[in-house]
């Protein structure tokens, strides 16, 4: 069995330049690599022929399947189509049932089709159209001396909808791939090399079509396991296996499985327990409530929550007193206790948690330097605060705050700590 | 003068299997921009041997400067040191100072250095040391026949510790570099072909080291013009001009220029009214309450918000009648005008918004379907509330939702509306 491997080229000057984030590689290599194909490069080329004509050039001599993205508006600084044409030694040629798609598509809005769009109905004569529902750019499938060439819209939503709906599918019938499945194993609280060192002996016993890496990010290593295989309920088994022996060396820092997030444990936490949560934030402004409420159904545990970003709401809606403020100040063990308290007794929840500090990049004082931040929890029983320093920028500590805190929450409700 | 060139080599199996998102080549590649350097390719490749050796050796057939983050930690996964030495035909050496650096990193958490943190003392001998205070791995400087290779930690801080201390600076004494600077006009209700339309008769009559290019996102279209000169000062008075007669044609869509974001927009126009702003969410969870307070010195201008997640915390909370919630249900023109009202008075602030809608992907039903949102508005004279409706994902109804909102408040801020 042949490893199936393919290449993404990304085209805009806006990527190169940095004006824009590129998320559709990620999301693309993902959906590749659930059917068992293989990204062996990511290449990322400007709004120019040439570099375009190299990079197709170049990709088709490495990978089966070239996939583009960008590049196809309608406005004069999108060339791919052209490039195509010329990369082809096509012509274009004019598709009715696509003017009428972006017809229809300006009807919808009431809005008069403008020239521009109607070049969008002339397509290179090689292509097989792929019909774009969410835009006026359709998707095309080019196939050149083995090799599939897909080329879709930059736009995220409508590359997503283009492979949702035809190409994954084209690509499964077209190709017999390897079965390739990852296991995710997320941990918190522990560093690379100390964990590197715990799980050297079970790593070393791995068989060869198991690989591990370690992916650290903030105050968290991730650790994925990687299997090939022909058959994938065997692979799974064998892999669910390695978690199960990764799991018993190393219980107390994980936290999370495969895709699931700490809000996603949090929230099968407390719906297991039949339990409520509500937040009280200052420093993190929202981002607590806001990572909470990504996930889907938490209306069923998550009361709701208060930001509390000035002294005078933290005393009328949290009834922090005036005192308190004065005697301790706002980042204070006093009032990230009040805090959890208050938003647990108020809004009618059995868990209370808050934030407090200074996350930067203004606001630090000798004594309470950038990145001080007080957490609270309260529970029925006790209410109590936990001191963090964090020595990065202010969207770091804020994720690290949350992170901290997350963790905090979910030992609390293991009964762990 | 000639242009100097860059590419960017992402290393790491995570980035090709999509398993993290890539953040550094974005950023790398606005610092370059910033220093007349041209990125003309990015690319991203495995941890393996082979494939990082052809990467290193075409790239510095196309650009200047070669850099790489990635493969730099303790761990056995990581190969870029070692392809270092191969593709220089180098040996490593011990170096004392990195040694006692990683000590000392180690010394300050108060744990013992591993045998896996000591290899990194050890570096290719031709390599010119870049010390990383933030991290274990320093960062590499080689130089080999005209090219430049920079190698660095994928860890994003880290990685921008290195720029931000040392490389940016060595870059700028090496090369003399062309003025490149960008102008961005961010418009807002306005489809990209309409805008193009509009523009068209400007846009053909920029000179030739002027561009212009379109980056739609969700409900935006941003403009980003470039020029190139040789004089720094004389191109950006150009570029005014032309962001000068860009505004007086398209005015009443602008709504910010350059890295301002609309929470920018709106933080500015409160501090010049002195006002203040305090916000109800539901649908969006504290989406709103986070991109507000992502605004250093927010707290001038921002009292606080209530997430409002369940029924209960609407009524306990924002005074929304039971009755009212019974007749009209959650997501109704009356709960977004109370909610907008409540908060105002509540929090004491001058302006009250808020949101409440079915953000998906369940919760909708044939007469509210998922994407259908309310938002609100109160001020001393008047509340109001407007009803959208977005075919997109969870995610993306919430932005959607947060945009349309803040053009709204913009607007009414600027007495537009």
């Amino acid at each position: 069995m042949n490893t199936v491997s393919a290449e993404i080229i990304t085209i805009g000057d806006e990527i190169l330049y940095g004006q824009i984030t590129d998320t559709n590689t990620q999301w693309i290599s993902q959906q590749l690599d659930g059917i068992g194909i293989k990204t062996v490069r990511k290449t990322s080329v400007g709004d120019q022929r040439e570099a375009i004509l190299s990079a197709l050039q170049e990709a088709s001599q490495r990978a089966h399947i070239v996939l583009v993205t960008g590049g196809l508006g309608p406005t004069k600084d999108d060339i791919t189509k052209q490039v195509f044409v010329e990369y082809f030694n096509s012509t274009l040629v004019f598709h009715q049932e696509v003017l009428d798609h972006v017809q229809s598509l300006f009807d919808k809005i009431g809005r008069k089709m403008s020239d521009l769009n109607k070049n969008q109905a002339y397509l290179p004569e090689c292509a097989q159209v792929i019909p774009n529902q969410l835009g006026t750019a359709p998707g095309m499938w080019f196939e050149k001396e083995d090799c599939i060439y897909i080329s879709m819209p930059g736009v995220p939503h409508e590359m997503k909808g283009l492979m949702n709906s035809c190409i994954i599918e084209k690509l499964q019938q077209k190709f017999q791939t390897p079965t390739i499945l990852h296991r995710m194993v997320k941990t918190i609280g522990i560093p690379e090399s100390t964990l590197s060192e715990l799980l050297a002996p079970w790593e070393e016993q791995l068989p060869e079509h198991i690989s591990l890496a370690y992916l650290p990010s903030l105050g968290q290593v991730k650790l994925r396991l990687s299997g090939v295989g022909e058959k994938a309920e065997l692979l799974a088994q064998e892999l669910d296996r390695e978690v199960t022996t990764l799991t018993q060396i190393a219980e107390k820092y994980i936290y999370a499985y495969d895709n699931e997030e700490v809000e996603h444990i949090i929230g099968q936490l407390l719906k297991d327990q039949n339990a409520s949560l509500a937040t009280a934030e200052s420093c993190t402004g929202g981002f607590i409530a806001n990572k909470i409420t990504n996930v889907p159904g938490c209306s069923v545990y998550y009361k709701g929550g208060i930001v509390s970003y000035s002294n005078e709401v933290k005393m009328s809606q949290l009834g922090i007193p005036e005192e308190m403020l004065k005697a301790h100040g706002a980042v204070s063990e006093e009032v990230a206790k009040t805090m959890a308290k208050q938003v647990r007794i108020k809004y009618g929840a059995d868990f209370g948690i808050s934030t407090t500090g200074i996350a930067g990049p203004d606001g630090g004082t000798p004594e309470k330097p950038v990145g001080t931040v007080w957490v609270g929890y309260s529970d029925a029983n006790t209410t109590e605060a936990k001191l963090l320093h964090f020595p990065h920028t202010r969207q770091m500590n804020i994720t690290l705050t949350y992170n901290a805190l997350m963790n905090w929450l979910r030992k609390k409700l293991l009964k762990e700590e």
